[in-house]
């Protein structure tokens, strides 16, 4: 018996699995990263992470996810090996635990990006994983990189992220994009959230004690237009069929929360609109032209977010 | 609000959709380019699309299409992202716009290649597009590098594309590669095509009707050996079960026009034999090792004609 | 008619598609190979096989070794393009056949990495290819890259090929790896192979007369216990439960073959379990924190040996 190790690295490996790995230090020098990132333009002369191959493990297929941490890894000068499908895999499909198929993985990849149906899986993958792992989305879980996008959209937007005014519409309950969002934006000083969502989808009483206990404001509100009038941020969400009874009931719900042209004539000048994709008809198509959609501009930012993301991961300092 | 744009390009991006958006000037250049891109070897030195990435957006598994992109990116030393089945992916499922994707991931990658099984999907995708697109194949639309290849190998293996006899045999109704090199070809002087079809798959009056503009000369032929005789090069295409009533007429018509050693007895000894591939019987397997099967020549010939695309896209000269 | 070839090489291509490919002196120099390509570390800095692309070719879906394979080839400085499941892409939906779909690859990449589910499906492909093939799996065929891991994981591990007593236990019968290993290790001197498996999944007669012609000594045991406690090597397999005819039956085998903490205690200190992965239960958990447990670092070994498989393919020397 050799006494070699199972893991290629000596130290254990960080990873990133949810937005409470991100303490405010931690957040601010990644947003400054990823700055930094977007500054040099996407392809860094210096190629920071050549050598290293990311591998990406889709439980559950997202292309636009699984594209921008791959575009980062490509723009770093890095490799990437990857997998859109893994679950109809013939591992999974025989019944290969999730633990023992990062284990191996880890033997292969020098970074791991994970895609996971269940909540809980990439805790459970990241504690055994030789390298370091990123969560990008386990079930009704987390999605820390999502987070960190639109925290960077609206200090890049609005020029910072205190004392603003932000409203969140949608389906605020099973959404974990705006609940990820509420928290993070609760850590500074000032904000007023204003909650603009149906009965059955309103923004569960464990968040809110959360939220209570940081002396956020919050505020609910039954119609989006009045909100809109006094945001800097509207994050609008999607809201799924499924949570309604009957179609009626759906559609009802949706006619009053939709952001259209009347909608962005309550907005003040100075705000934008972030969604966190993708769209259906929550968005209507005429806003898209409108400078203060900056919808596409945040899907873009995730780009730079992964970046500086993978960079801090890999480089481990 | 930023002043940041959506499109990472300050100019509207060029993208190649249908075999229209091709004037004579341009098929000759990027024919040249294929050529110097063939002559270099397949791995020029240089690597002028080094830190640029593609995206391989297939809506429809098409894994030779694809590869060949794929190749072809590598070869010119980019990099790839790519979903070889991107209906399946969450988003798609989820009711996402085309339009949306396509915006989302030319936030990503410097270049588009798409491919759907929508007709008119591609024209959809590249006036949004913010980088520019290929169109990979849209149904029963349009599929530009396969016609550039198709003149290619010919350019290539008869030394001209004028003063061409050509056969084109098989599904001439719904196959788009026999229709799109028809057109192609009818621009340069001096070609005759002969069209060997049954009646259900007659070439449409619509394409006659425009060959005729052009004053190409072209006859309807029931016999393909007949054909064969005065050829220069046979252009042979699959004929789909999907098109036939019964089993009975499919086989009919197929053993009327298959490319055998008998027929090959009957073309000219400089002629060439090309196929569009997938072949199943409609070309038998021992004329593989005959030298005027040009279809695997042919095939090749798309990582050449890819590579020059994607350098004209992306060098945008 | 112009008179390229079809094939990019001159000289035929080699192949490695079934483990009687592999003469000593070869296996030698792959194990010599790929410890060098440990040793160097992972990205060895001189990129050999940079400009080169590897197509990854899975007619099923197999993550793992498509990762490992792919990995190796990035790190040797070459690229990838891949397909996960090219049995649902059109081509072969289509009905094209196996060795056009290879002929066509092989015209846009510089190695091919097989994996088929029908057995002898890597032969008939590498017959044709104009590039060198490499078969990751054909069914119930042969594997060879896992031939060779395991050769050289107990190389690594425990020193020596020869004077070994290796214990097999599980499905002997349909598992290819057992029977390959027991192949290659009976070309070395001195070694006892001692087989632990259910009536049902006994090691097949073909092969046992295969193994008395080389002299190798072999022994049946019932008792895995019993086995283990004189082993240098304990090679464990999973068990398919489609092997029996009753979940009763089923579950008494596995019963009796597990890998756990007081088999364990039988098994001497200076010895290594090996098992192919993935593994169910027929190895508990809590054997993995034991330094006797090879088995992620076998997996991680295939990493190395597939670079120096894919370096000796694409170098020709």
């Amino acid at each position: 018996m050799s006494d070699s190790l199972v893991a290629p690295t000596a130290a254990p490996a960080r990873h990133l699995v949810s937005p409470s790995d991100l303490d405010l230090p931690l957040v601010e020098s990644l947003l400054a990263l990823a700055s930094d990132m977007e500054r040099q333009g996407q392809s860094p002369a210096q190629a920071p992470l050549r050598g290293r191959i990311m591998a990406s493990v889709f439980y559950e297929p997202s292309t636009r996810t699984r594209f921008s941490f791959e575009a980062a890894m490509l723009r770093l000068g890095g490799q990437v090996i990857s997998v859109e499908s893994a679950a109809t895999g013939s591992s999974a499909a025989k019944g290969e635990s999730l633990e023992d198929a990062v284990r191996i993985i880890g033997g292969y990849a020098d970074l791991i990006v994970l895609r996971h149906p269940e909540i809980g899986a990439a805790e459970r993958a990241a504690r055994v994983s030789p390298v370091p792992l990123v969560n990008a989305g386990d079930g009704a879980g987390h999605h820390p990189t999502q987070a960190l996008l639109d925290l960077y959209t609206i200090k890049k937007e609005c020029g910072r992220l205190d004392h603003l005014r932000i409203v969140m519409s949608g389906d605020l309950k099973f959404g974990r994009t705006a609940r990820s969002l509420a928290l993070l934006l609760a850590r500074y000083p000032g904000n007023q959230l204003t909650l603009v969502s149906p009965d059955e989808l309103r923004l569960g009483e464990d968040v809110r004690h959360q939220l209570h206990r940081t002396g956020v404001s919050i505020r609910d509100e039954r119609d989006l237009s009045a909100a809109a009038a006094g945001a800097d941020v509207l994050y609008q969400t999607r809201i799924q069929r499924e949570r309604f009874a009957s179609v009626t009931e759906y559609d009802q719900v949706r006619s009053v929360s939709r952001v259209d042209a009347a909608l962005m004539r309550r907005l003040p000048e100075h705000a934008i609109v972030m969604h966190p994709l993708p769209r259906l008809d929550e968005i209507d198509e005429s806003v898209d032209s409108d400078p203060r959609a900056a919808y596409f501009r945040q899907a873009r930012n995730g780009l730079f977010v992964r970046m500086a993301v993978l960079y801090w991961l890999a480089m481990g300092t």
